[in-house]
């Protein structure tokens, strides 16, 4: 099993803005893509879709303003059965968010694309938060083709 | 031991370039950092500074427009041991970059930053090779404090 791992700081004196940036459908969309439906509720499922396709998550665990935890039930192969943890804390004027998206059975080349892409998709969450605008898909940053 | 992985896909039909950028000090100074020096040949050793620190890292390999590797030689503790591998590929008029920062003895907070930042970098080689101006330190995209 390997994991991809992400870290950035967001400048914000508010870990509320970045938790609900991850735990409501209107802050996904903000950042992630812009077509996100679903039940943004411990045991519901969220559904994340690009121009690509997409994934369905059942969200497991929600922790105020400390900890989310999303597990992959319906997408590519290699992401089901995946997990996708969020670490939030503040430090001073930033919240450091810590990314973990664990247990791909392989380091597959989709693996090292998706790893790049999700740092492209960390800095929209903190463009989100900090300036109020991210870049989700269909406006996302391209880092290969097509992605 | 924990890996560090991405890919980016570079838009040029010349896979020559992405290597110049990855075996010259010149090109190395264009996406990475200002402050390079060294010996970009096999058993040579390049210096890479910023202004927080720096890495050594000895040329283990180069075979042109294919493959390079580097073996961190001093720095951060976390990174003295680990080896950075690039990989190349031309597909149509893409180079296709596979990166690899391997051997990480744990997957601790700062290769969670360092894997975020990597892909910032990366984002800067392609920006080098497509359009001529990269984004290497002090001019590079901040994904956190201080970084």
């Amino acid at each position: 099993m390997v994991d991809i791992l992400h870290r950035v700081g967001v400048e914000t004196s508010s870990r509320e803005k970045v938790y609900e940036a991850l735990t409501t459908v209107e802050g996904l969309s903000g950042w992630w893509t812009d077509d996100t439906k679903g039940i943004a509720e411990v045991g519901g499922v969220l559904q994340f879709r690009f121009p690509p396709g997409g994934f369905d998550m059942e969200v497991v665990e929600q922790l105020p303003c400390e900890r989310v935890s999303w597990k992959v039930i319906d997408g590519p192969p290699e992401w089901v059965g995946t997990t996708i943890n969020w670490q939030l804390r503040q430090d001073g004027d930033h919240t450091i968010v810590m990314f973990k998206h664990q247990d791909w059975k392989e380091p597959v080349e989709f693996m090292h694309h998706c790893s790049t892409k999700w740092a492209t998709y960390l800095m929209s969450l903190k463009s989100l938060v900090e300036t109020g605008a991210g870049a989700p898909a269909p406006r996302d940053v391209h880092v290969a083709f097509p992605d």
